[in-house]
């Protein structure tokens, strides 16, 4: 794989995120567009580019968008007090898979965590994935836990 | 049950807070003293408390603290720019738990996160707590996910 580069994303990056809903089924099934998107989503990420707690990531591959993930940290006062890190969003432009790039986000998510003291990473995966569960347990990720989501509205 | 009022956390409560994971044999077994605590954990608190994003809540029935969670507030660009609220560190002093007052605290949370405009509430739980994992389904939680966790260091 030629070298990837992560970077943060921009507000022109919306609409390359918001194509990679479309581009994945089970995210496409959960996210319907209402068509209010656009200043809903401009709003959200004025949030996250104004929070050092969130990051929204971009992943190119010789300057073509191929994937992007967030990546939150979360303060708690058990364990020791240290952080952990959460990925969110893992998404990767249909025809750029099977090519290495989740594995290069998801080392270099990790590798931030550790960088900034997390003591643990965390993402939950819906149970449709079973490849990306091994993908992960590849990556070193424990299944350890249920996730559980409700709804609201 | 009497009623159950649960306020912010103050620095005055992270000795209750940290004594309910001495209370869980589950988080007791992941998160052994190491003898630095109180500084890590001022620190996280400090932290928590600067970002309107977390909130530290303790849990108390008649001026008695029973209970604890973390809860916090996750931007996101997808899903119509919507936040997602996350519980963390659910904990119940062993003396006062088939009391309802872990169920009393889901309630405010979920209806916090609704309050805020989140369009969705996530936690993770141990796949060796059944008895938290019918809880959660009772209060409409779907453990459509599997919650991944990668220790560092």
């Amino acid at each position: 794989m030629e070298t990837l580069t992560i970077r943060e994303a921009c507000e022109a990056d919306l609409a390359f995120i918001i194509g990679l809903i479309a581009d994945d089924a089970i995210a496409a099934a959960r996210d319907k567009p209402t068509g209010e998107e656009a200043t809903y989503q401009r709003e959200a990420f004025a949030a996250i580019a104004a929070d050092p707690c969130h990051r929204l990531l971009v992943a190119e591959v010789a300057g073509v968008r191929v994937g992007s993930f967030q990546l939150s940290f979360i303060p708690g006062v058990t364990i020791g007090g240290a952080w952990r890190g959460q990925i969110e969003y893992v998404r990767i432009a249909s025809r750029h898979r099977g090519r290495g790039i989740g594995e290069a986000m998801m080392r270099w998510a990790i590798a931030e965590c550790r960088e900034r003291g997390c003591y643990l990473v965390q993402l939950t995966s819906d149970t449709r994935r079973p490849a990306a569960h091994r993908f992960y347990e590849r990556l070193g990720f424990v299944p350890s836990h249920t996730g559980f989501k409700l709804r609201l509205g």
